[in-house]
């Protein structure tokens, strides 16, 4: 093995001779350029190839190994789409980045890229908070809001993507209905129907690109009425937080306990407007259910107030029996959000809002000068998706892998963290926990992403100080990942106690 | 036949007996679902099937053809997908648009669907005024900004996308990078580099939803800077003047001559910024060169102006020398704008934006609030089109046709509207006509569209009075209907003239 660069963390060039000791003869005939991307993803993992070196010229190594030049192009447009390689044009194709490292090549801890662990959760969360701890390395990773993203249906996807290739119409090409395509909206009208209990025509949905556009248009127009607060639940979506706020809205906080939503609060604040997630409340996970519910629709009708209702993972339910959307029954008071990021993926930034009537044509305008509309053929194929029962199967095959991790995630934690609470594990795509401890929690956090282990921590969900806690995603992770991130968490949790920090 | 629902404009219920007289022995044996849509098509264009009418239910129709359920469900679910059928749940499917008619088989005109072609042009021109112009029907579409769609490479998009499938990270799944992925980036600054003499680093590129998505983004970080007006080309485009001033922005003419932007007007109005189209300015076509782009150098570098250059067509030229863009000579002063809409499809809904350096933290926080960055797929599939050479070819592909195209419509301008003044035809999609009238553009327009022609009246896109024209998009059109729009444009032209309206 040529070793020559284990642990150089400076930039250095590689030469093309004997590059990682490559034996082409070992590789599939089949599959040459997915062997040689995965010897260089090891090298990479284990830093034969540290950031920053250089690797041989495709043409160079190409001739070095006997294959065509196509087969070392395609291992390395593979990495880089990766994120591992950048093929800059005249300084040839760079390390950037580098796979999570196995326990046996673990690399020094100067070379674990930024941002920092601690970086991430010293400072008050900023707008990139969430850039930040997505680019934060941690082989376990229980960051809230992801389904299981390993099991889209790629080939399904693919095969309705080729159907709607054949029949597309030359002008659907074109510039298009910035409500969204008709196929699409017919099928969001059939599925809500379907599955949230809300009828609607499908010349009331609006499609966008997923609920963080939401509401940003939802925001822009509310402010342009004249509105200058939107509620927020505390403890309440930290991200929607942001994007209200972004709209130049207050968010005064509104305190969820057991039954969900305070509306005494509410109309305490005198705030016009709430965002809501009533059908599993993030991140408690508590149901808006019975009188709270009743006492909120009062609140509606009598004040005209208006109710954002982020939908967000209400189709992803365990041990309870489902809860009709807010808009089944209010639909002049509530902006309805949904979107296939918990169903399918987030990549795909598809989702749908159903405005009350007086501000769907100020929601279209508003889309409109966003983006003109979505791209025609992913809502297109999700149209088939949807209609063709494949989004239901999906579901379904979510919800019992999901609630398998669920299961493994709360044995887990009365394994290794005995002292904690759990909230809200009926449903969705994560769990919180609090416990007593006289730190704050994104100490915690840091101590754990230190250790290979990335959570939200409560606070950055709340307003108001609150015990602290953890926001802890499942359905992301393998069980094993999970028994094993927990464990580390109890650890982390018992040191800090021990130590009193 | 079954001509009982012929030239019945109500809504009416087809039984499902003799449905269309079909002869299911016509259909070739493995195209089944796409005959029996065919048929159906002719039955909408002729009125055989008029708005509203009620299709049976697949089953009743399977079982009358003796053909699977799928069979019809799938031609009925290709016609809702052109958008002329509706399949709401209890209601049945409902006829809800229909093909262009032929000529022999010409609805009644109370049966042309809204908007009227007088109604599209008699008002202002509003937020809604491009969807109101894209639905109203009309046989020959002159509408500027469309390339050949029909010519969208849909086999090897289809092929790539496989390809992006099979390599994904389950992680390029979640939620990703607001300033796209890198894959895109790194293409995206190899395009820019070999097209239009940009060097730019991949860091520097923000993917966006196309032009419209970065004139919303700047716009709101230069209102939010303090900057309360951004100069615009006078004839210069309507869409991005719209645009502009929904963020609350003044939007002051400039004129533009044969030489290009006015740089005396520009300083005249003491504007921080002004919106651009140096490589071919919309709609005139005029290129910006020589001393008047160094006299815009000069107040870009003297004043710190700023320059949101919309390049939005430069890569079609066909009988001059390449432009470079002008943010290769001006990195600090330069929002540069450039996207696949003119190059493969505006329906993909992807563009990018070069920021200057002081601007690219707020552009970037206005892209992750609008919508957290564009969807992963399509952004794949595009690197590796622009990577593989594939777009080049596309782009040369483009060239050929569009070209001729363009010298059909000079020639038919030449023998059909001898009046007539050409501008701009030497690069881009569109040219554009002048001619001297007492009457105005708009109705021009009007009456051209209630003869099946569709064309933007030039005084769209003026903000001071000028002398009337048309725009007319060449690219997206068949020689044929090319020679027969022209010709009809001219017979519109020589009535109005003669009845002195």
């Amino acid at each position: 093995m040529n070793r020559s660069n284990e642990g150089t963390p400076r930039r250095s060039i590689v030469s093309g001779a004997d590059f990682l000791h490559l034996a082409i003869e070992e590789a599939p005939s089949g599959g040459k350029s997915e062997w040689l991307a995965q010897q260089i993803r090891l090298a990479l993992a284990d830093r034969r190839l540290p950031m920053g070196s250089r690797l041989p010229a495709t043409r160079v190594l190409a001739g070095e190994l006997g294959v065509s030049r196509g087969v070392v192009t395609e291992a390395y447009q593979r990495l880089a789409e990766d994120g591992y390689l950048d093929g800059r044009g005249r300084n040839g194709t760079i390390v950037v980045g580098a796979p999570a490292a196995t326990a046996a090549a673990k690399p020094p801890p100067t070379l674990v890229g930024p941002p920092s662990p601690r970086s991430v959760f010293t400072a008050a969360p900023e707008a990139d908070v969430f850039d930040l701890i997505r680019t934060a390395r941690a082989r376990i990773d229980f960051s809230p809001g992801l389904p299981d993203v390993a099991a889209f249906p790629r080939a399904a996807w693919l095969r309705e993507e080729r159907r709607v290739l054949d029949r597309l119409a030359a002008s659907d090409l074109g510039y298009g209905d910035p409500r969204g395509t008709l196929a699409l909206r017919v099928a969001v009208a059939n599925w809500i129907a379907r599955n949230r209990g809300i009828r609607a025509d499908p010349g009331e949905v609006l499609v966008v690109a997923g609920t963080a556009q939401t509401l940003t248009l939802v925001g822009q127009v509310l402010r342009d009425d004249g509105i200058s607060a939107v509620a927020i639940e505390d403890p309440g979506s930290l991200g929607a937080r942001q994007h209200l706020r972004n709209c130049r809205l207050d968010t005064p906080p509104v305190a969820v306990d057991s039954e969900g939503v305070r509306v005494d609060e509410l109309r305490a604040t005198g705030a016009a407007a709430i965002f809501l997630t009533p059908a599993h409340q993030f991140p408690t996970g508590v149901v808006l259910r019975g009188s709270r519910r009743s006492e909120l629709t009062h609140w509606a009708s009598e004040s005209g107030g208006l109710i954002i209702e982020d939908d967000y993972d209400a189709e992803h339910r365990y041990d309870r029996t489902p809860v009709p959307a807010l808009r089944s029954v209010l639909a002049n008071n509530v902006f309805y959000a949904g979107s296939v990021s918990k169903l399918l993926a987030p990549a795909l930034r598809i989702g749908w809002v159903l405005a009350p009537p007086k501000y769907r044509d100020a929601l279209l305008d508003a889309k409109r000068f966003a983006d003109l509309g979505n791209a025609a053929l992913p809502q297109l194929v999700l149209a088939r998706f949807m209609e063709s029962g494949a989004l239901e199967r999906q579901l379904r095959h979510l919800r019992r892998h999901h609630r398998r991790r669920r299961d493994t995630m709360v044995k887990a934690i009365a394994a290794h963290l005995p002292g904690a609470t759990v909230h809200g594990a009926a449903a969705g795509l994560h769990l919180t926990i609090t416990f007593e401890a006289g730190f704050a929690d994104t100490d915690v956090a840091a101590a754990a992403l230190a250790r290979d282990v990335k959570v939200h921590p409560l606070s950055w969900h709340c307003q108001r100080p609150r015990q602290p806690g953890l926001v802890l995603g499942y359905a992301a992770s393998p069980p094993t990942d999970i028994s094993e991130g927990v464990a580390t968490l109890g650890d982390v949790l018992r040191r800090m106690s021990a130590s009193g920090t």
